[in-house]
């Protein structure tokens, strides 16, 4: 098949052996792929990951011992837990976070960039027909946008600030707004703050005054030490600053603010893709105004290009 | 009046004016107060404070608007809050945050090492006739250590870790264990880690194995960057870690490994008085194994060396 591998950069593979399934795992023909941020770090080393790239998806199950998966169209969770009786965080119902876990496309497991993948079985989302691929495909960011409610409750009284207006900023804002909260979306790109206005959501350029110290919540997507300091200036004490951004690298951090004020700093990674597709569905989320443009898959170097270049959303790959 | 004053390091004045209480405040005669290791930071430059020292005391208010209050035995709130209309922190129920506080012998605000001291009458707490001067002098510390409770859920089937065997991370394991969770204390000095022995709480040498990702829950009250960083380890994915502890400049935090963990990291100041005062009421709380020694107010300086000295717990300054 073809495939997309990272091996000491990008490298395109028109003769990639096919996917073979173990017992319990599904062969997915993959619809359609998106680039994700983690992909572009990936390529520049980040986790040494050797395979093929890609973890935002949505496909057809072709094989599965569970035959009322034939044929279906799907999404599925990234991580694929060892699900053992003796393994504390899958007996504790933390799958995402089981350290025998290997993770589509990131860490031990190849991924999306392909004509097919496997997953297990138990990882498999039935998308709903009034979902078009090109929504679908943003389900796993949906998902950890999502994450957030399942970690902390924001009230609709609540100020939350976003910082950064890249693809998941954008995303966390469109799962925020529907808290009701008085919600802001800080970015550096006019016609990327002009996706999220158009949500409904308030935007400021990146510099612009806002109150200090009186955010309730401050979510952080841009992974830069600066701005993890715009957030603690926005945040008020007790505050949540949430980071859904890796950073490169260590931060140095005033831990003693964090103790005198009180601050709940809280990661947050993949999330629940059940409430994503229902979003999805039900059309409280729409992603597609995020798409900037579509390559096959074997213009891969033309569309990591495209991925990086400044300004650009969302670039999908469809085999 | 006699009182120990912070002014480039530690001051002795037996004659030093007495406070004089503004409307809404109370003259507070001290009866005993207690050395903690902020005052001792204080004295090498924290906070650039100057002033009295002492935040942690038992009093008898002498003068006072409310009548009712005049010869009543108190311990007190140490953040004197503006509690004004127009402060968010004040109306929102946050008072210990308030932007404008002065705080008793730390901020803005002479402290308790002193025949006499002057805080808010709101401020204000009686103090049950059989809790003695030496027990109630440990209200504010043990409040401190009670604010964790107060800000997480600690669930009986928890693995709790507490670093540091100094006087706050012993209180936090005295009210931890209260929880009925598996508590570990972790420290260096095997004379404090009986005394919570005593109290049935599991201990360990620092160094000795404990098992890794494993805690949902380590507090870090040692204040050093390899607290920090043996608070990781044994910390489990989505784990609680509770900064107790306030530290000396910036600490080089691995923010990605939050993210991808999914960790909370809390930062715990001041705590509620109330729930001090009925754990100490109802016994389940006893800190007097905790006290070293006492000394007389006038001999300031060899009570802040003692405070200081290695194995060395309480001290206490009785005027």
């Amino acid at each position: 098949m073809r495939a997309l591998l990272c091996n000491n950069g990008l490298r395109y593979d028109s003769a990639y052996p096919n996917p073979e399934p173990p017992p319990g795992e599904a062969l997915i023909r993959v619809r359609l792929a998106g680039i994700c941020n983690t992909d572009l770090e990936l390529v520049r080393g980040y986790l040494n990951f050797r395979g093929v790239l890609g973890h935002e998806f949505v496909g057809e199950v072709v094989q599965a011992a569970d035959a009322t998966l034939i044929g279906q169209r799907v999404v599925g969770d990234i991580n694929a837990a060892c699900r053992s009786q003796a393994c504390a965080a899958c007996t504790a119902g933390r799958p995402t976070h089981c350290p025998n876990r290997t993770t589509l496309g990131i860490a031990g497991r190849d991924g999306a960039f392909a004509d097919y993948l496997i997953l297990p079985q138990a990882n498999l989302y039935a998308v709903p027909e009034n979902i078009s691929d090109e929504m679908a495909v943003f389900t796993e960011p949906l998902a950890a946008a999502c994450e957030i409610l399942a970690q902390i409750r924001i009230a609709p009284t609540d100020r939350v600030v976003v910082l950064g207006d890249g693809k998941l900023g954008l995303l966390v804002a469109a799962v925020l707004r529907l808290t009701g909260a008085d919600l802001t979306l800080v970015g550096r790109n006019r016609s990327k703050l002009a996706i999220a206005e158009g949500w409904g959501v308030q935007v400021r350029l990146a510099g612009d005054p806002l109150p200090a110290r009186a955010a309730d919540v401050v979510v952080e997507c841009t992974g830069s030490p600066q701005g993890f300091e715009s957030a603690r200036r926005l945040l008020r004490p007790r505050g949540a600053l949430v980071l859904k951004s890796t950073y490169h690298g260590a931060l140095s951090v005033d831990m003693s603010g964090l103790v005198v004020d009180e601050i709940t700093l809280l990661g947050s990674r993949c999330g629940p893709f059940a409430p994503a597709l229902r979003l999805l569905s039900s059309g409280l989320v729409d992603p597609r105004g995020l798409i900037s443009e579509t390559f096959a898959l074997d213009q891969a170097a033309d569309a990591f290009a495209r991925a990086a270049a400044p300004g650009v959303l969302k670039v999908l790959l469809a085999p």
